[in-house]
């Protein structure tokens, strides 16, 4: 596998082929084309291309594509062809929210701990998980081998939060609160902020608004 | 403002720039250089310069740019210079985190309506709004002028509830469901898959893991 530097979008795509070539896969679809995975998941032809041709020549000229094995390729370049251990810290809505998400579970996450400082909440089960308090954080990380923590605490308590992760085996760290984190750098961080989806549509809705050329 | 064709991901940077705008203008912070928007966020001081030059010059040379300025440039970039109403179709846990997700409101984005059909959800509260049965979502959208709306139901419910918000003023549609949704033309989707941003982080840690090379 080559290392160019892959564009966030183009990981982003991936993704979204390879869950589309699992959906096909189950209405027992063999081979596709790319035209058809491009109709399929709202994207150009060339950019499907363009896409695939990052991590080499998958496809027979003619023939397509195998369902199947271009589907697994794609699951090992995302890194899915493993289970992931996940600790998820604060359990309010988006915590609970994520706990529950089957979504995580179909990708080979498995969320191994939940975490939380509430005394009401403690003891409590969510999806057959125990809420534990803060302070087993580091204890369970190590038990379960997690690689990746679910930081879905209020925005003031997010740092310290990250402080005691980066005290752990973590390799990971997905913030949903909105705050920007000090973590040390051999730690991947990402930030997802739920405002900046709806952000995006109103980018476009305001465009398209202002200059009513097609797009 | 010229209409390029504008990356996703210089979007959702103007976001991110935005946001730590708002943060360093609450310091007392009167002038910014790129470099300085760069160290705040963690983007090269390059891509902050090159992401705000879409939309044409805003600095002053030697000077760097107006916080104010600059940050009230990037909200109406963004359509964020308005008051948006939003509904929130499916009260489950997601549903209610993101009713409850105090981010929107600063951004400008106002829930005005709450659908579930579950019997035991109608009539309770969340945030002070009354959930309602899916039959009202129609009327509250009307009446409120709802522009955007979050569906957060089952997979297997969403383009039922597609369907109907099609019929509906709305304008834009943020799909938490994981399946591919068919919508009509006129209305803006985006489909959000939260196992989407811990692939980005798995693909990372893969990649890492496969070729030793710093990144």
């Amino acid at each position: 596998m080559k290392t160019l530097k892959i564009p966030e979008a183009t990981i982003i795509r991936l993704s979204v082929y390879s869950r589309y070539l699992a959906q096909v896969d189950r209405q027992g679809v063999v081979t596709i084309s790319s035209g058809q995975i491009a109709a399929g998941t709202g994207v150009s032809p060339a950019q499907v291309r363009k896409d695939l041709a990052y991590f080499g020549e998958f496809g027979t000229r003619g023939v397509g594509y195998s369902v199947k094995d271009l589907y697994w390729h794609l699951i090992k370049i995302l890194g899915l062809n493993t289970i992931w251990s996940v600790v998820i810290i604060g359990a309010g809505n988006l915590g609970t929210a994520l706990t529950m998400y089957g979504g995580f579970r179909e990708r080979g996450f498995k969320v191994v701990g939940v975490f939380d400082n509430a005394p009401d909440k403690i003891g409590s089960y969510l999806n057959g998980l125990e809420i534990y308090p803060m302070e087993r954080m580091k204890e369970v990380i190590d038990r379960d081998k997690a690689q990746i923590a679910i930081i879905a605490v209020p925005a003031e308590a997010a740092q310290a939060v990250a402080d005691e992760l980066a005290e752990t085996e973590i390799k990971a760290i997905l913030n949903f609160a909105p705050r920007v984190l000090n973590i040390p750098s051999h730690i991947e961080l990402r930030n997802v902020d739920l405002s900046v989806n709806l952000e995006i549509l109103t980018f476009n809705l305001a465009s398209r608004r202002s200059l009513k050329t097609g797009k």
